[in-house]
């Protein structure tokens, strides 16, 4: 399974996508075995106990396993999100950015499958994983 | 099993422990068996698509059975999420409040399980349906 | 959404495709709103501690979202379960049989989503507590 | 983290355990990183169009997510499911054993999260994953 997207043009990809999203999180590497990408730390991901935010953690796997999906699929598809499991595992550190690495265990016509264990960086033990399922709607026919 | 916390002094206790989210969130209903839990329509939970992001109803979804447990084990006691499984399975409409419909499953000493249900105000249909496990760690001794 | 298999339809059309699981589950109710599934009390299912395994209850809870999701697809169509997230809360009593109550919570084209409790007959308080997606492939076209 | 527990102590301790298993199934490989369960392929565990059923392949994974995890903790400690999420990714081979391999990823005092991929042997490809968090209760204090 080849990446129809790399690293440098799905970065852009986002920005036009999720223009919301931008400044907090980047692409750190992206091949077809691996997606491994990077939630900045900032006060707005915060909770008490000086920790990330579960719903921060969500939103970087969730970011992560569409990115995942997408490099496969092209940009002209559609991906929707249709479920989450989610453990959290360890309090991340406040002052460190949180990294996704993301693996598609499935990918068929319909739905996608994949892997994300999220780190602090620097961290060798994982603070949360999860397996997210992405529906990938048939395209339309486009018209010429 | 009777609450220890009414809704307004939730309200008020949300506030000073997660100022974060002040004006993001809005308890309408809580007593034993059932709180309802609302999240105001905003630009920021938006995405692409005109719909409510996925880490904004997962955000609804944590805070809902963060408050539902609290009420039956008191302001003394902490609570972290540990799991949550979601399943997203309509698009809630961009413009109305969602609502969380709440209900604890099992509360044990070490952990809570929690159903909730997510509807866009005015929609019979759920858009989301979420199971969460919350740690109740025991209350460490206080000296006096 | 109108069902279009009734209970007693749709025990002989269980018996027929899954001959394995004959004497072990019976229907009490089929309606449009609530499937009730009934798993007898039986020393297989047992583990130690005299309780009902995760297994059997994992089967029981599957086999409830199959029967609920079907008798509204019709008997035509496949159904393959795609995930299953399953909270197990109380422990069962061994010599009372096991019911689950199974809710379709969404049925579109492609996929079903449906939320099963399961109880020991005559306790108020759910034993365990799943939500199960069902994969629901297009039909073949049968050329006559 | 060492195991506590090797390869041949755990069989023996299995058998006695859960001897309604004996001869289902098998431990492969047994260290501190990983885990590898097999299950025999057996007409038991099929279901229609010739393959393995989810109620086996669930069995599977949480018989290894408590070797991995009572590998760890010792034969005195009890460890008891408190969930699983699992995603069913493709159809397994119907003749062939299946093998799971599994991961400890969190061992905490109360709880442990198990990552679990089940394999048709021979195949590289998943035919599932799951995660599975096991509670392991304090132990009883025993008197001498």
């Amino acid at each position: 399974m080849k990446v129809k997207i790399g690293k440098e043009e799905m970065g852009t990809f986002l920005e036009e996508v999720f223009p919301q999203i931008d400044g907090m999180f980047a692409i750190d590497h992206l091949d077809e075995d691996l997606l491994v990408m990077r939630m900045f730390s900032d006060e707005k991901h915060l909770r008490p106990g000086n920790t990330v935010s579960g719903p921060s953690m969500f939103a970087l796997a969730d970011v992560a396993a569409y990115v995942a999906t997408m490099c496969f699929v092209g940009k002209e598809a559609l991906a929707v999100t249709t479920h989450c499991s989610i453990d959290f595992m360890r309090k991340p550190e406040a002052d460190k950015d949180v990294l996704a690495h993301a693996k598609v265990l499935k990918l068929g016509k319909a739905l996608s499958v994949t892997d994300v264990l999220l780190f602090s960086e620097g961290m060798e033990k994982p603070v949360a994983h999860a397996s997210l399922t992405y529906s990938i709607p048939p395209m339309k026919q486009v018209a010429n």
